[in-house]
């Protein structure tokens, strides 16, 4: 069995911290994050400040597999991702050349300006994450993956990177949904969960058009352990004569 | 001067980090302690494991005033919040008796089973936070305040916590947007910055109906602060010709 592979994601912003944006770069990497194999194991949204960012930088790559860092990589004063991620590493702030010839031919003939050039700095050796949308790479150093905040130039970019990470067995999944409530179940609910304790079991209660439910989420690497996993939930579903919602 | 009041949030919920969830608590509990003067200075999201619950509050409520978690208070196994707070504060884990008051006379009699009252448990001598959408109430021991997952329940119970937290002065903030961007106005809003050390000054760029455009976000306790930073950075709009949108 392959080695679970674990990842946090990191971000960066004072916008997300005030409320004033609603994040969901969070969900957009998960997501492909777990389709490759790869486990996100923490979140941690911090604030436009040097020291916060080398130090949850410094914390996170020792801990984890791989790092995702979302935002701080524009051309304004706030954007402070690049340099701080230098500092992180001990490795000089510098001009990439290659991001500089792609910029430089991205843009019209003077419309390369001092702000946009500074979208071109970056940690010395860097690797560039590269971005079909708006010019502008992304890049890596070492385990430490950054990319924009903006969502749809994000999300452009991940399928670029599918090559540089390394993952384990895809992360499977099945959701049962009940026309029940959390504490009609959750005695047999746990009795499943000790029996198969490999395996991750969630309990989500939803209110859609006027009903209560119960999502039970079922996840693990191996379809044959959610299949097993399944039968037992269904056999006290019948038992109480459950109304099933989705399967 | 009031000094800076700082909180933070842990979102606790495997349903989260896989992305099968969107997180909206961060932002409507960051807009709520926005309101009475309370600045969010990190956010983190994690997995529903005991051992993360107890070392993420010892480490958060140290360092901030406030710290809020969300998730994981329901009556299902997946459900440790509780229990994993009561370990952190070194305190028993057992039924409140007020909080078992109060769900025994909101269900009907023979609904108060097991699993229900599970919801009663919690941390030796918590105070309650009182649920006025669904009954079961969150808790709080110190400066941890534990509230459900569900956003609207979550929503519902805010209001009640008001005289509990002791802010500062509200966070004013102003938006104005404009029709460019950022590289355009990078360098004067660095200037601007440069010249208002104690103001938070966010750009963020955005696409809507079609067109692209930057809002520049100023954040303070001071209104005067704001309007003064404002004129300035009206000041080179105007003599850059950019379109206003809003302001």
């Amino acid at each position: 069995m392959k080695k679970k592979i674990q990842a946090s994601i990191i971000i960066i912003g004072n916008e997300i911290l005030s409320g004033r944006t609603q994040d969901t770069n969070t969900r957009t990497i998960s997501l492909w994050l777990n389709s490759i194999g790869v486990n996100v194991s923490e979140v941690r949204v911090i604030p436009d400040i040097e020291e916060v960012i080398i130090e949850t930088v410094n914390t996170l790559r020792k801990k984890y597999n791989y790092v995702f860092t979302t935002g701080g990589i524009g051309p304004t004063h706030d954007d402070i991702t690049a340099s701080s991620v230098a500092k992180a590493f001990q490795l000089k702030y510098q001009t990439h050349q290659e991001a500089f010839n792609i910029l430089q031919n991205y843009y019209k003939p003077g419309e390369f300006t001092d702000g946009r050039q500074k979208m071109t700095l970056m940690p010395e050796n860097a690797e560039l994450i590269l971005n079909p949308t708006s010019g502008a790479p992304g890049f890596s150093v070492e385990n430490v993956f950054c990319l924009p905040g903006v969502p749809s130039i994000l999300k452009s970019m991940l399928g670029g990177l599918k090559n540089r990470i390394a993952g384990g067995e895809p992360i499977l999944s099945r959701t049962i949904s009940l026309r029940t409530i959390e504490s009609e179940i959750a005695k047999s609910l746990t009795e499943v969960q000790n029996n198969n304790k490999d395996i991750e079991i969630g309990s989500y209660p939803f209110f859609h058009a006027g009903k209560l439910g119960v999502s039970i989420v079922i996840r693990s690497e191996k379809q044959s352990k959610i299949d097993n996993c399944c039968s037992q939930i269904m056999s006290f579903v019948k038992e109480k004569k459950i109304e099933i919602v989705e399967r």
